[in-house]
């Protein structure tokens, strides 16, 4: 944890660079630091995964409309100004890469964080001792 | 929100139309009333995004086993009237749709209406004020 | 429910075999069982679904890091060893599986069990009776 996920209409993988907007919200996550100054998310636990539906409906079907639903889990524990700071953060960013689309489509955008309520978790990979290493 | 996301067993593409069945959907949910007589969603708002998987197990491998997961998120606070309500007109939707699939293969079906617990919420698209004004 | 959801980069469709690890973790939990010794979950209700991501970040971008989050939601009311033990089993199916690729590049991985919180659960298919059937 954390990781970032996207779920959005397909017409948005010809209109913007959605790897591209990946790297920034990754980075976004990268940069955000706590009330103590330190990184809110291991670098090597930061992760975000984007796609686009097979079939979508969005709205009352009157029109070309899009959309993208940015959701974010992290884990339990933080306070509430960093989940406020995080989610600024990410709408900011995402803001900033979709200006375009936005000025000349319609697409509702949401982005939510969720903290992670799991009962058993997990980690087996190799990432985070190669981030340590680091 | 809201939205609803249908994860699901690629045979079902080759069996029934999904992008017909996320319009009948969002229509269902557009269609939603509460106890005082107001639209459950907000127009702008609504979406539904469906997901084949790449890979998929069912039950015991024991023969051609479809599957497909329906997951409504909903704001918080409305009541279990309207939870019900909303669920039980989705299955009612989803079922008719789908009754050519169920009378001709072993599938499984099954729908859940989630309360978001986000912990941070942002809007910044422009379908909500295009509904608004509509 | 279940359902276990495989979210990952895309990378690993080449370098394993996806379909036989979401095989392998269904037989992981249709093999579970709890404090007395009654499978866990439902044969006609377990199922595995994967996808790979059409866009991703991993980390600081500094390599070709790969990554597959796994999350089972599982009905409420199990005990805390029942949680760890289906987690554990799944961790180590997949640890297991994953080994070639654990050994040859940077890969994060996370298995995360969830309680569901529905406010709605309905099911709808024919796949509970079928196996109620057998």
């Amino acid at each position: 944890m954390p990781h970032l996920v996207i779920l959005y209409t397909p017409q948005l993988d010809r209109e913007t660079d959605m790897t591209a907007l990946c790297r920034k919200l990754a980075d976004t996550m990268l940069a955000a630091r706590d009330e103590a100054g330190a990184p809110v998310f291991p670098k090597g636990g930061t992760r975000v995964l984007a796609y686009p539906a097979a079939h979508f409906a969005v709205a009352d079907g009157s029109g070309d409309h899009a959309f993208a639903y940015f959701n974010i889990r992290m884990a339990r524990g933080r306070s509430g100004a960093v989940h406020k700071a995080v989610g600024e953060a990410l709408v900011a960013t995402a803001r900033e890469h979709l200006a375009p689309v936005l000025a000349q489509r319609a697409v509702g955008l949401t982005l939510q964080v969720d903290e992670g309520a799991e009962v058993f978790d997990g980690k087996f990979g190799n990432l985070h001792p190669l981030f340590a290493k680091a």
